[in-house]
């Protein structure tokens, strides 16, 4: 209950994200709303297509979509007359980025898979709605690019959440202080500008 | 048998549209054939797929792809001679988006979903193969952007088919009141450029 | 398990080939790995969804992803200190595109598919990779613009495949055949320049 309540939250939050990332590029209202939803649930979305269980989230819990659509509405509205509160969206955003991963690297233990797909599920689940997001808005993906730890902060949490499962700590536990981390760690890459390496090739290209 | 009949007209539209946006992209043959099928059997795939019906339609009607295949090699031989009919293919396509929001919503209505879940999956029918075709062109999807009327029409459309039937009238009825809906409101907004509200933000980017 | 073994090795080849792609872009070593994934399970994960197929191949092997992750991660070590080795990379890949295409074809057949559907598949197995990385690099994608024969050299192997089981060839014959015919078409279209004609229209908007 709690957790469908947080769910919804992190949900709404990407919708948000999403709405916002719309305005930028100039999309109309149903532009809107399309990216919106996509971001909120295409990360999920993809997870369950990719695991073969039917209803998809957001199909069986009826409670999704009208969550979206209110949080991309209002983020139009609240627009018109204040600026969005990017620092606090980032924050609310490290969380939903946390309870998503954790939450599907969960869902993916459920059907028995095992080590690294379980760690694929599961930042799919956290950070696959942006990619499709950015795929949409004809950009290349922000968190594939920039350097900044974003996806990598949920594959360490996700890791460390299976390695304390298997150290024989209970998944509560395991869960809590995975979720920690990754909120962390995207909330310490924030603050003091954490970056991955880049990968810098000249432009000869391969096909010819 | 005339809705199939109506089907397959209504996919060759799409899939000529397809290979007109793939001439204007310069694509080679190949190209404008994949970019034919998309635009023809994307969004129908993808609605399939989320409903996990199996075979997906394509593979359980074989006529589909034949009728594909050959509406866009005709395009780009039809192209060679004369300039593309631009205003019958905008009526054709009107015609197309209505049949495909309403057929869809009525498949979504068999896998007994309801509500709001319908109206995602009769628009998807509808709209996401143009979606997936400009995805592929590295655009952002024209039906985001301009504002005109597109997917909008058909989610009027969905909303007023499910109503005239939470308010007793035949399906029947209520499907051809819908679709009427979605090509008129559609023909209406390509005559006099019926627009949607922009949402425009400055450029400030939310991640950092 | 031979054939497993050349399948790893063509999954290798299509991972090196989207890393390179992620670093010519300058993506950061995340999105180095998401590119490489991409680039080599991508085909085979949307036949398999369009095919019901489950759990999903690289869910069942558990060798694809460190396989894939490790290519990833040596190409990036290995360009720090080397060009890479273009040409022997084109050749390699002309095999694994053989290889996918024939193998995705028989998967297709397995499910009681039968003509263009086939076709279909087995073309989506051996060239989807390269179209989702592009996809993701927000560029149009190389094999559909190009004009060079990449995805048509798999259609006609795959045709030739099927054809010469329709006429009494054991499959395994018309399988190496098919393959035979792949790697060369593709090769020949590498050393002699073999394109496809382009189909261009001016820029005239279809939507209005």
């Amino acid at each position: 209950m709690v957790l469908h309540v947080l769910d919804l939250v992190g949900v709404a939050v990407f919708a948000v994200s999403g709405a916002l990332a719309a305005g930028r590029k100039h999309l109309d209202l149903l532009g809107v709303v399309v990216i919106a939803l996509v971001t909120a649930i295409g990360g999920g979305t993809l997870r369950d297509l990719l695991l073969d269980r039917h209803p998809v989230f957001w199909i069986e819990r009826p409670l999704y979509l009208p969550v979206i659509l209110g949080a991309a509405l209002l983020t139009v509205l609240y627009a018109k007359f204040f600026k969005p509160p990017h620092k606090s969206l980032l924050v609310a955003d490290a969380f939903g980025l946390a309870l998503f991963s954790i939450g599907g690297a969960q869902i993916a233990e459920q059907t028995h898979l095992s080590g690294l797909p379980i760690v694929v599920m599961g930042t799919i689940t956290g950070a696959a709605g942006g990619v499709l997001r950015d795929m949409l808005l004809a950009d290349i993906p922000v968190i594939l690019k920039r350097g900044r730890i974003y996806a990598t902060a949920a594959i360490v949490g996700i890791v460390l959440y299976l390695g304390l499962q298997a150290l024989g700590l209970v998944q509560t536990w395991a869960a809590l202080l995975g979720m920690t981390v990754i909120a962390g760690l995207r909330l310490a890459a924030i603050i003091w500008g954490l970056m991955l390496p880049i990968f810098s090739l000249s432009e000869t290209p391969l096909e010819s």
